[in-house]
Order: C-alpha cells, then structure tokens, then sequence
C-alpha cells in the first residue's frame, strides 16, 4: 500500500529519508521485470503550498545522492548543488517545494543491486536491469506517495539531465517546466564505449566476484577506482586539465623515473578514484551505466525525438556547456531542435566555458543567471511567488 | 663492440633480425641508468645506395612493431603502414633504403622489461625507466652499427612522430627531412591522465604481481585489456564512432537488459582489448607509456621549443588529422610555429578527416599525396631518384 507521508511525519534513520513500497506496489521496469518491494531515499527542501503548485523535482547524475542541498550524512560530502538549490538560490527553497530521490539502482537508501532481495540476501547480478524511462517511474510513484501530483519544473544535469526529459516525454500534463542541463537524448557510440571501459574495469578485478561481492565480504575497490579514473576524464575538459594541471609535477623537482604520482593530474586522479569507492558501490556503478548506454528517447517514443515531444506544453530550457564533451553542444542543441520542431516552447543556452561537463556542479555565473531567468519567469506564469 | 653488419648478413631467427650491444657498449639512458647488453630487432627494406644517402628511418608507434611493410612472423599481422611503405608507395623501398627498429623497451625482439637482465631473470620492474630520447639514442646506436651515418629522412606517427623530432633536435646534421606525423612536442595533461588510467588498470589485476608475472607463469591479460579498451577510445574520433557503430546492436534485435556486449561498439573495443592483449606485453606498456609523459622536447632543450629547433637545416613537414583528439591539430601546428620561429624549412599539412588519431594509418589520399609531395621534393633536392 502506498503510505501518504507528509513531511511532519518524515523520519531520518541515521539521516537517510525513505519511503517503502511493499510487495502489492511492484514497480514495473521496461524489461518486463519487477521490483518488490521497492525502497526510495529521497530529501526535501522548502514547504510545499497549500494548491501543490511549486514542487520541483532535482534528478541527480551517475554518481550523485539526495543530498542536492545539504551534506550527505553517510558520506558526510556536502551538498553536491550548493549554488543552485538553498534559500535565495535560483532554485529557491523560499519558495519551492525541492524533492531530490536518490536514483533507482542507487546506493544511498533507494533499492539497488546492493539491497537484499525478496529471499533477504543482496541482489547482485540478481538485480534487473532498468532504464531510465524506470528510473522515472520509480520517481512518480514517490511523487505520488507524497501527494505531489504535479511538478513546477523537473531537472538536472547530466544522466538527471535525461531523466528530466523522459519525465516531460512521459508525463507531459504533470510537467509545467524542464531544465536539461549538459545531457543528451541519446548516449553516444563514444559514451557507451567509455562505460564499458568501466564496466569491464570493475568487472576483471577478482573482488568482484561475478556480482556476489557482497556475500565473500569485499569489494572491488580497484576495478571501480580505475572505472571512475576513465570516466573522470572524459567530465573535464583538454583545457580544464592544462590550466588546473599542465605537465606540473606532484612535490617533486624531477620526474621520479617511475610509476609513482609523478605528474600532478596523475595524483588528482588517483584521489578521485580512491576517494570515489569509499562512497558508491560497484554493482551500482555497472547498472546505472547500463540505464544511460540504453537511454534513446527518440527511439522510445516511435522512433524519432520530435514524436517524443509533440503536443507538449511544457515550458523548456536546454543547456549546455561549450567545453563539454561528454554531452556535447551537438548533443543538446539536437533536442533543442526536436522541442522546436515539435512546436515546444523551447529555449536554449549554450555556455561559454572551459570547465568541461562538470561545469554545471561548478561556479558558472553565466549558467546560474540563466536558470534563474528561466524559473523565475516560469514561476511568474504559472503565478508563483518571485523573489 | 659494435658489429658492422652488412644486409646480407642479416640472420633471421624465426623472422626477427636483430644486433647485439655487448656490455662494453651500454646504452647510457637520461636517468643516468644504463642498459647492457641491449639487443635491438629491426627490418629493413629496399637496399643501400653507394654513398649511403637514402636511408629512411620508420618510428613506430605505442604498439607498432618493426614490421613496418612485411608481416610480423611472430603475430601473423600484415605490416602496419601498408599504403605508406613498399614499391611504389610514398616511402619508395624501390629508392630508398627503409629501416625500422622495434623501439627500446617493446616486445618484439628489442630488449624490454620482457627481456632477461643481466642475472639472467626477467627485468621486470628492474628495466630502468628510460625517455624518447634514449629510444633514439639505441636508434642511434643501432644505425651507426648498420653503417648508416646520415639519414635522408626520418618519420613517424603519434609517438614514433614524437622520435623524429626528437631525432632532428638531437642530431639535426644526421638528418636531411623530417615528417612528423600526429604528434606533439609535449604529451598534454589529458594524455598523461589517460595513460595513467591503462598503467593502473594494469597494475590493478593481481597477475601483474608487482610486474614480476613472467617469473609466476601469468599475465595480466584483463587489466591490459581494459588499458587498451581506454587507449583505443582517444584513437578514433567521436564522429567515427557514430558513422562505424552509431547506436547498433550486435547480433540482437533487442538489448539483452544485461551486461554482454549488446553494443557493436562495445563488442569492438572488447575485440580490440583481447587482440592486443595476444601481442604485447604488459610491462612494456607501462615504460612505454611512461617515457611518452615525460616527452617535452622544449623542456629538454634549454625551456623552448624554438631552442630545441634553431638552426637546423633539416626540412620539416608535419602532418595533422582534423579530428585527432589523442594529438590535436592544435598540438602539431604548436611545433610547427616552433619551427618557423627557429627560422627552419617547415611546411604543415592538415587532412580533414573524420578518421581521428589512427587516420595516419588508414586510407588518407590527401595524407598520401602530401607525404609523397614531401619525399619527391626533398629527394630531388637530395640529388636522388624520383620514380
């Protein structure tokens, strides 16, 4: 049975808020597979209006949590969107109702290959597969949950970026505003590569043990470390790296003649990846992934991105950034031009930086001023307080 | 003592010709190390002429092998610059006298962490640590033996272009032109990043054992795969990616909501992972890769790269592909500015292709024709036959 939860009645075991649908609420995934029962972390911000007009729905990236606003109390990182979500930020919890769940697959609260199964031992392999298009899903039934029935805006960046534009392709009449920031409405041949680099990086350290980790009581620590290494470069950009690291050396005079952290990007990257795998889990590495690499929303929708689009009214913002070459400029002006062509109101902003596709966790003034025209503007329509 | 040998003296053990270095003739190496004996396996194609002025080196690159326009008798493989080097082709072995070495610390004959020390065991991690410049040194040393003092010209792509720069600065009166090919003068921060990537998946896998697997009787086949896979994405263009595999399956008419290889482009890199791992060695990746990082041919030379250039009279051409990200255009015209400002013959050609960084091996006519421009040109100026 789906609890009504308001958010009196919320509670924080250990600082991870959770809904739990039990076995009679089966979420139904695109493979035809089901999870039950089905466990969603999630974190609010702000008070929800009497009319439940001013939810916004922040879809986290690959690695993200929550934790869009405020530390995680696991890990105990900070808010990983400190300057776009918070009181008198652009996205404002003066005046927003913010709901951030932790994604399907995760592994900060909501059910995942690391979760126990229906026989109470962890899923693993075990786990099935999920797409984005579920991922969403998963999110609507806590939307529902919580009686927020309707969405002022969804968004967010990167793999959140795509889980914004399958909510206002799915559910086109509860989506007022969408923000897709730095995504892609299909990951690229050159994408899914870089994944399966990782994959099989996670995959050929023998900690892994075909997914049963968990049971023998360890953990692929250095398949995942070199997984997020491979990835880590490709969110930064050529520029990025010279400018921050060049060809400096780490607290050293000379090159060491040797496989030491001789140079300092070597270093910075090894810190990411180590530092990367006390905080996520491998299985849910390899599953998310996966999701993206499926991701395709034009084929989804009857084989063009246009279709997925047509008759929306939705309010529309793409962003992207000039250096990013994960999700490209390319990528995102292409739907862009889907919205257009499906008579969408659609706008676009395109980012002048050297920051790569992390740009849009960093300081980009440029980026913040815009999302706050675009929500501000939306809110003055649709008859929400301005600042 | 260095052996004059002659071509006819050549002896082919199992089709790999090689020279020995007794231990009176180290090869001293930039770290201060040294290395004794040293074998060094070549080929060469096309004869000698009197006078002994159309000798042409070929570097190789990363993976590449001496078997530059002949099949490798070890692999199988058919020579690996097929369209460049043979009768008739650009580097006219009808005209010119060919040689390639297999690069010091590989695996195809030359001595290499895979080769036995001294003590008669495996190097290993023993193998000193060595640079570009100490691979041309043993180049060097290998053509002096050859009885070839001068070259009519040297050339290379990606880390073989980096050798025949190195070559022209360090001994610009030995070498009449030069053609560097995909290059750079510096290997950036994102190169550097990437090849740290493939020395920690290597080091990852247990078989490594701390780069002594020769010794226990393995291999660390897994973790070489996944450094291949990573090195292998930043070889070909994003563009070349959609147009070769794009988003299609593999063999499957729907995705398996699994982890096989539902991909084309996923089942290609796997291929292109346990290919390699069937010919190269692993430790001989990391020393390669390393010695690549610390290439910075301006550092070397006094801080500029016009400094590492001035007064040469060698005639220069380099070679760029539009879409090389692993060498961009950017980083080759930066040695072609270099050039100009040391007041040398310089000539730039970039091909516009969506091929990326592997394009110098591929069908490239614009490529062809440009290189054959160059070699006439300067053979004429040479006083050597045209075809």
């Amino acid at each position: 049975m789906i609890q009504a939860v308001s958010p009196t009645k919320w509670s924080a075991s250990g600082g991870v808020r959770k809904i739990e649908f039990g076995a009679d609420q089966p979420l139904l995934l695109s493979s035809g597979a089901r999870i039950a029962p089905l466990t969603i972390a999630f974190e609010t911000y702000g008070q929800l209006n009497a009319d439940k007009s001013n939810a916004i729905l922040v879809c986290h990236a690959l690695t993200g949590d929550q934790y869009v606003a405020s530390p995680n109390p696991i890990t105990g990182r900070p808010a990983w969107w400190p300057r776009i979500v918070g009181p008198g930020l652009p996205i404002d919890t003066n005046r927003f109702f913010v709901i951030c769940p932790n994604v399907l697959g995760g592994c900060m609260g909501t059910t995942g290959p690391s979760s126990s199964g229906p026989d109470g031992e962890p899923y693993g392999l075990a786990f099935p597969a999920f797409t984005v298009a579920d991922m969403v899903r998963a999110q609507a039934m806590l939307l529902e949950a919580l009686g927020v029935h309707s969405l002022f805006c969804v968004l967010g960046g990167s793999i959140g970026g795509m889980q914004a534009l399958q909510w206002a392709a799915a559910y086109p009449k509860r989506v007022y505003a969408c923000a897709a920031i730095a995504t892609a409405a299909r990951h690229s041949a050159q994408n899914i590569a870089f994944y399966e680099v990782g994959r099989q990086a996670i995959m050929a350290d023998p900690d892994w043990r075909g997914g049963a980790y968990q049971a023998a009581g360890v953990r692929p620590l250095k398949g995942l470390a070199v997984a997020r290494m491979a990835a880590h470069i490709t969110y930064l950009s050529e520029g990025s790296l010279r400018r921050k690291f060049d060809r400096r050396l780490q607290d050293r005079e000379a090159v060491s003649f040797g496989f030491d952290a001789d140079f300092q990007v070597e270093s910075y990257l090894r810190h990411q990846g180590q530092s990367f795998v006390d905080r996520f889990d491998a299985n849910s590495y390899l599953y998310i992934t996966r999701a993206v690499d499926y991701f395709d929303l034009g084929a989804d929708f009857g084989g063009t991105l246009t279709q997925a689009f047509q008759g929306a009214t939705t309010r529309f913002c793409v962003f992207s950034f000039s250096s990013d070459w994960h999700y490209p400029p390319t990528d995102n002006r292409e739907i862009v031009r889907a919205l257009i062509a499906a008579g969408c109101d659609a706008s676009y902003v395109e980012v002048q930086t050297d920051k790569g596709h992390d740009a849009f966790l960093l300081e980009e003034h440029a980026f913040e001023q815009a999302l706050t025209g675009f929500i501000d503007s939306a809110a003055a329509s649709r008859g929400l307080p301005l600042p």
